[in-house]
């Protein structure tokens, strides 16, 4: 049989190995046949290497070679030579050397691919690239990602381990407590009618393993949702899932900067630079319309409300009476935008919702719009000194409902920001958002909703404020923001049982569905509970910001669509009924 | 607020730190009162340090002491000082200081938990320490194990890095495709009446990840199997999963070995002995019995059937004529086995479904029993050499089919080690199963069926005989058995489409189900498949091998009874309606 064992990859071979004598295995790249000779790049993950077979050395050999097509799998036995002068190729790592092949088998041969693989500039439907994976991912860029993730999780673990974390795993079959998303189910055959649910997140598992006095826990851990997917969503997803007792909220972030800083050297090779950068939860809003702010660039927002109200524009002046807000920020230079494009923006946030965008520009004379001449030139004044309008630049306001004006502005802003390429692609800024409230208002319900999850401690100092006013309580909870995606978030969790009764009581659970969901959890808290907080990194998203990428299908290795299939394995799929009746299930009626 | 951020943890505080000022935090391990001063002993998971409170120096803070109960959670900032002449603790890393006591603050109150969490002698039983998990956790034991896991995770994967394995992370929502075992399904909601199943390993993906060209694989990956459980099994289980390409099994062996090597090496400080044993399947099967045996110890197994064929016992004979085997071992010194204990061996080889078990003890006169009679002075002589029976021993003989002689005779020398402490229990003996046949026979369906799995490459030399004699058909599959546990196992596979087709076929699935399963499989080995190999390794029999215990919810965090129930968490449990009718799913009739 022939040895095919690899005496060298495919991506290493130097100058230095010239007379060395090889074996390489590897896929049938490309095949050129040149001057009576036979050139094949072979592949591997590692490189490519080419081979050469000269019909004068081995007229056997080279007829067999002429036989040989794309993806075909071989392996050869040959001697290293240096390429013929101005022939080395500086792309290849290998460029400088090729092999002259003595010896070949055929591994495997290969049917044509539905799509090219040397060639990664030719565009594929994505479904097709799904469908065939496999093929996908030997086209090196997935690959790639999937190496990259592999090293990210390395260094995390060995960093967090450093740190005294210990790597738990927690359940996959475990309890169905549904919130925020829906939960997928599995049914138990055992005690039929009876379902596991696959975790949305191992929240109470770690909380749990606090309670055991495991003291720093961590976990890379499968999570599951079952959504109507976005485009960076996935029903599996991956956390990097961390707890800690007895530490404080400063302790966790300058923890989690070493462990960024560790992930981005490791995989990317980049400094990132610590402590990042805090701002409190109001602050963001105010700023940049938004918890999760884009800050690489500038054209923050501003409030104008005390000087549009001396105005006499009727359109703000009814959005301040009826409790709006106007807010706008600065273009530099955006004077040059013409009225056309002002038009495209305004459609762009009418989608959003919003009636009017309004904008003036600075000339060499002043302030000029249809709007100009509703403020008088003390107001406009202030107009340009709030927002440093120089010369050339442009401005734009909203007026609405404060939600839905800052919603507006930020989405404008970082629109803008692309349109006129202000964003520097290689810059990562991170930032910590904190003080986030306790509570939101669900404006459907009227109820009260946590803004993180309703584990999350509130601020000492706010404490007395959970009855009289609990938009107004802060919690302990952070987020972390890079380049304006949260790829993470976590809190300081309550530890005292009376407490996360009396917020279950404030988000309206009622006391049997505490106790059912949450009845061995709170009664966990009661046997001497250490303070604790944690935090959940959003993996995929690391990933996807570390390979510049923002399809979270191109760092999983099998991804389901946003219909959450498996194109490949062809799943969901029907069953056997044998398998149903067992579980004692049957298909039922579909509500839609 | 008090800063209950600790200085150190209660195992580190040694006679160097005395006259430290120092912050701990922990759990109040055990309270007592003497002499007029208070001693608490704080515990966190990395040990106890012993606090004092002394009325003399702090009348207020002693007053409060008394207050303390058992799991307290408490913060006290203090001074070490030297223990008291003759005091020292040496059984405590911590023994010889203490920690006098200045301010405290109490962190979480405890109700009395419902068993004693300091005396880990008192036996509680499972339900109750399952259902309080977490309190079972500080006890201790369980804490260690999952801090082994931790540890030997952790090892593996820096190990497996190394030699160039990428950690990879396939789905946990995969296709049904049940062979062995059933599996856990999960009912899709976007697509009514399909299903997505818990894999039971990931031994597809990673052949796929092969197909991809990704060379080296490996996964900590968590399994699943709807199965009757056993004691050691668990109905969520994990394997280190691996799979490379252009190797052979020699070395994937090596690799294993390296693995395990440095597995017990950095959790247990265990030195392993490498290459390990290897046995054929067939020797195995000869010598022990049984494809993973004990070979810590002596008391092998050999064929009888030659000299007793010559002898007169009809028992034998009748069971030679019927195809039967005679095999026996010899126990050393075992004449002193008394007629009762003999009795009772024979009852435990009759629940085996044995029907007799003969015996013969070595006297200074020759062999004595009551079938000697049966055999000549010749014959006797022989079984005296062959089982080299010594004065004082006694040999044990079974006669059935071979399987079930093989079977008995494996678990009664397993059981007379047991019981004459032959056992070196500190010993662990590595061995590999190589050889083993690609196929076994069904005796109820008298089918053919895959010993390790359909994707087992069979021996090259022995392809001629997949048709003629397939039962004769080696396998490329290797067993890693540890004391008599399997644990791993795995092969070179197949990467041929037209092979694996036949393999299908031998094994007698339609080529409708072929490609209902496995069409996208089969379609993928077409594009250029390398060859490669792989193998699992049972991690939660791994550390259930370090940590001595052969309860396998003694190595996992949450781990679910026999009837794959969370007893904690109380799963699984019935889910509201509208759940179920989202997924277009009824309560039908059970079957059982």
């Amino acid at each position: 049989m022939f040895d095919y064992r690899r005496t060298h990859d495919c991506g290493t071979l130097r100058k230095e190995d010239v007379n060395k004598t090889v074996t390489l295995s590897g896929w049938v790249h490309r095949r050129r046949d040149h001057g009576g000779l036979i050139f094949i790049d072979l592949r591997d993950r590692f490189g490519l290497t080419q081979l050469v077979f000269d019909p004068e050395k081995n007229t056997e050999l080279h007829a067999e070679a002429e036989h040989l097509r794309g993806e075909w799998v071989i392996s050869i036995k040959g001697t290293v030579i240096p390429r013929a002068e101005g022939m080395a190729n500086p792309n290849l790592n290998t460029g400088d050397i090729e092999v002259t092949v003595n010896e070949m088998e055929v591994l495997s041969k290969a049917k044509t691919p539905p799509f090219s693989i040397c060639d990664d500039f030719i565009e594929t439907n994505e479904e097709v690239r799904l469908k065939y994976r496999y093929l996908d991912i030997r086209r090196g860029k997935i690959a790639n990602n999937l190496i990259q993730r592999h090293k990210a999780m390395l260094a995390a673990r060995n960093f967090l381990a450093k740190e005294g974390f210990l790597d738990i795993s927690t359940p996959i079959m475990g309890k169905s407590t549904p919130e925020g998303a829906r939960d997928y189910l599995v049914p138990s055959r055992i005690q039929p009618g009876s379902f596991y649910a696959l975790p949305q997140s191992p929240q109470l598992f770690k909380q749990l393993l606090m309670i055991s006095g495991m003291d720093r826990y961590f976990q890379i851990a499968p999570c599951f949702r079952d959504e109507d997917l976005r485009a960076d969503r996935q029903p599996e997803f991956t956390q990097i899932d961390m707890e800690m007792s007895f530490g404080t909220p400063e302790d966790l972030l300058a923890i989690i900067e070493g462990l960024v800083k560790t992930m981005f050297k490791e995989c990317c090779d980049i400094d990132v630079t610590t402590p990042f950068r805090r701002l409190p939860y109001q602050t963001c809003i105010d700023r940049f319309g938004t918890d999760r702010p884009d800050t690489r660039f500038g054209m923050e927002l501003n409030t104008l409300d005390d000087i549009v109200q001396r105005g006499t524009f009727s359109v703000f002046l009814d959005q301040l009476k009826a409790g709006g807000t106007i807010k706008g920020f600065c273009v530099k230079g955006g004077a040059d935008i013409s009225r056309r494009e002002i038009d495209r923006y305004t459609e762009f946030v009418g989608r959003l919702g919003i009636k009017g965008l309004a904008w003036m520009k600075r000339q060499e004379e002043g302030l000029a719009s249809s709007i100009v001449k509703f403020f008088s030139e003390e107001l406009q004044q202030e107009l340009i000194d709030r927002l440093q309008v120089e010369v050339g630049d442009l401005i734009f306001m909203i007026a609405d409902i404060p939600q839905n004006t800052n919603q507006a502005l930020d989405h404008l802003r970082r629109k803008i920001a692309q349109d006129r390429n202000l964003i520097p692609h290689d810059h990562l800024d991170f930032l910590w958002v904190t003080d986030f409230p306790l509570f939101g208002l669900n404006q459907d319900t009227q109820r009260l909703e946590s803004l993180h999850h309703p584990f999350t401690s509130p601020h000492v100092e706010d404490l007395h404020l959970l009855d009289s006013d609990p938009l107004a309580v802060r919690s302990y909870g952070y987020d972390i923001i890079l380049n304006g995606y949260e790829i993470g978030g976590g809190s300081q969790r309550i530890h005292d049982e009376s407490l996360q009764r009396k917020i279950f009581d404030l988000l309206q659970m009622p006391p049997e569905e505490q106790q059912e969901k949450f009845g061995f959890f709170l009664e966990a808290l009661k046997y001497g509970t250490p303070p604790h907080l944690g935090i959940a990194l959003g993996l995929d998203r690391i990933i996807m910001l570390m390979a510049k990428t923002d399809n979270i299908r191109e760092v999983i290795a099998f991804p389901k669509t946003q219909r959450a299939s498996d194109l490949m394995m062809q799943c969901p799929a029907p069953v056997a009924n044998e398998q149903l009746m067992e579980l004692g299930l049957a298909l039922g009626t579909v509500q839609k």
